[in-house]
């Protein structure tokens, strides 16, 4: 299982800071993936590319993240057949709720499934990915199951406040 | 192929106006489907029996819908290892603002495939779900191409505007 | 000067209601202008194949309509050297805000000229179209300024209210 | 009067910096009360547990503080007679307000005394929860007079800007 | 127990249709109650009046509900030491965000209880009033126990979509 | 002319950092005013008991600043014939969207004069009293027409950027 | 006292449902007022014509209503030392929250007086004026007064809720 | 080619933080331009005489930057034939959305072609002023395609994230 199930896309070198998050949760749950900047309003050929070969390519599941006018999740889901994850990453101006406008209030047809504003959100399409994948891969939905009960262990051992 | 592989919910009956919308698309699509009314404040309980249980009974994919202050779908999400799609339903005062923020804006650990506020997001879910079963099931897939190839030619069909 | 010099495209048939201010401008002015639906997440190969195509086929400005995660505007501009104006249209649900910030938060690289949300913005895209062609074609800009003259007459003589 | 009358419960040991402003009030009004960390999306089976055991354990009024999509307050409403106070905590990408709709806004039934976003919020959980239990215990309700007279007394002496 | 130990107080005769929700509650769960329309801005006298006599009176808790800039709640909890509740009444422009954000951002030292925009938050201001005076009375806590019985009872019988 | 003709009054002192914007004009105007914290919430009686008395001691004009639930304003234009210039000082959550709603969105009846949200509103809170004076003190309107003049002397002296 | 004190401008003829109820409080007080559409974008130059002329024509006071990117009031502000009050006229898209904004929100230099959004804000703009023009001319502020007092009566009339 | 074709004008020298950005784009595509402080507030007249006198002084396209109540670029575009492009500057209260809506608002009949918040903001209204001479000027053109191209094999030279 070394072919990547994901794929990580995102605007801007200046998303790496908060989309790298996403990578740590598929590292951390041996989910193989690619990553890459692909940019829909500088290298919209690349990206019509990147979407229509992904499945063919092995892809099960992409992870877009973007800001301000966000166009790259919407526009990779509208070019495959594979579930798009979108990331509103934070913008300078308007704290990432023009991000998140434009990423998730999708017209009927083409949906993005979208989670959180900026790094959050970035951790939550990891594990989404795998979530999803886990429905194929019991192996992934394991790890994922494993990983949320550490967290939980976690939380109760420090739920007392000093 | 006739055992309910996503289960559609609502915290309000009310919310099956927009949720419909939903269960339409999975028709479409043929993709077995429960639904019910499951209340994250008025039977809580449930919501819990019904997250917790929600693997077992053969469910790979939880659609839920609510409105305003919205923790049906957050709250699934924390009591079960499949992917859960959230649907923020339009609110009487807020148009469905706090519905989207109080289902997207999950901490990290706990994602929710958020979509559009009202029935394109109820749409977009129905379609999503197929989406993440298509990884699966080659035939979803297939037919949710179809679909979107139906769509595509009738756009361009009725794109000169009379 | 028959060839169409704007591009008027929307997103859908039910954003023509919006729309049609703008081609009632381009009228007005006798500004040649062609109509259609090019829908940038249903039909996003004729959308790109279109603003390819834009300038060789003679269109000098391209006005794209379309509300909620408007990504049509954006993308349109992304695929062309041509000016693109951008019409917010009203959504259902938040009353066009996230088909406004779609469609304005442009990147730095690729600017969508934004007008106002609904139909004061599709009349105002039209006589955008046609200041922008006026400092080109003298005859369009002196009918943008014959235009503008009839409506001070006019708000003038019905300045005393009764 | 030992045994604790208020839980003081907050999502995540970072919500700590606001809620302690809470404790703060209610060390000062000697109300004893105690405090941990339960949350609604890691640990939900505990915050059920706490819940549905605070009554019988002698708790009378709970203050739950949360951010982002706020489901502990709400979700702890659901599950226990007792008055719940909602603290929205500052979140990082909307300053809160996606904390306060998500704590406010519950549907008809099951109601959340909501507070201000953030420490002064915090500060006035600990002084409602005082006001609550003074209707029942005199002595409350006198050190919460009391100490709204040496505010104001405070106030009165500053007010005179230098 | 027939004197009144819950105040329902309006800024306005046009606030009774969405107030009447709260007194509906308090009939059923059978909690005596007053009523009237006291005025922030047109008899603030009386507001003062009304707020410091309110304990003297025998009143335990106080519902105010006002919309647009809803100064009411605010000023009442600002002369009283009894706990208020405050509903944010819909206004005509702002769909009552206004009026929310009027009633929950009070400054450290003033809590006001807030509950929903508009009819929800009626019905929950008079639940919450019960809950409240439930820690004091075992029989108003019984039959909010009850009455959230019968309600849950209901959603599982109507869960079922037909 | 000593005696004050403008009582600037603010919450709390932390609004003094903005509010002496408007005492700095007021002093460079020459009109005589008063200063002190007035607060709606922890000072009530004295809040009524300045605006009640605030003609009979010979003010004309009060500006009234306050942050987040801001009720300040409003209240004392309810109890003074005086016109009351409102200032939404800049509060830490909302950035003074809670403040300026608070304000500006009275009901019939009771207007309050709202400028903008922070220093610059409050630099335009003592302008505004200086113009509303000058229509009875023709040398306070003439130093105002004689400052506008300078200051629009200055901005056309350094236009030309460097 | 016939020669108008108030000058009541709107930016359209459409402005005039919300501006009326500002002449009726002027009428209802006897303030002398003229009424006028001025436009600020179709008829810039009768705009400053207007404003430049007010204090010589004898205006004391200019109210302004305005829609969308309401210019009027700051620019008519901008031309003229009077006192000018600025009523947010209610939006077709944005509710009016643009109106307000873009009246509310001037910069250091020029104060705008700005009142509530819509009929509410055309009331109180009406009454503002009184009370600007009250400071000096008693008889003006004495009605003021005994309206204040009627509608004060009124409410206590009413306050009893059938 | 060395009379200017572009007008970039601001509010206030603090402006020109965000403006130059636009400046630095005109001097990349060797765009000739002036640039200069007009304030719509402090020199009305100034901007007055500005619009009016563009065309005839050779200008072709005008950019105007301002931020909250920002008047400037609909005042101008009131009062020329050019298109104008508006550039919000984020405002320090509410991040530029005041200024947004306060330029792209305006009413049928005046165009302002609003680019996004800020210093991107700022780069594409310089890039959308080339792109409007660029119908007329090939050279111009012929740059700004030159230029994207190179942006593009930028972002494809960078798209490894290392």
């Amino acid at each position: 299982m070394v072919k990547p199930l994901v794929g990580v896309i995102m605007g801007s070198t200046s998303d790496w800071e908060t989309m790298q998050a996403a990578c740590t949760i598929l590292d951390e749950l041996q989910v193989p993936y690619e990553k890459r900047v692909v940019s829909a309003h500088r290298t919209p050929d690349l990206m019509f590319d990147y979407a229509e070969g992904a499945k063919q390519r092995g892809l099960e599941v992409i992870i877009a993240g973007a800001g301000g006018a966000a166009h790259l999740p919407g526009m990779v889901a509208a070019k495959t057949e594979l579930p798009v994850i979108g990331v509103p990453v934070k913008s300078s101006t308007l704290n990432g709720l023009d991000s998140l406008l434009s990423i998730v209030q999708m017209p009927g047809g083409v949906p993005v499934a979208t989670v959180a504003i900026g790094k959050a959100g970035a951790v939550n399409a990891g594990l989404l990915a795998a979530q999803i994948l886990g429905i194929k891969y019991p192996e992934i939905q394991e790890r994922f199951v494993a990983r949320r009960k550490v967290v939980r262990e976690k939380v109760l051992a420090d739920s007392e406040l000093a």
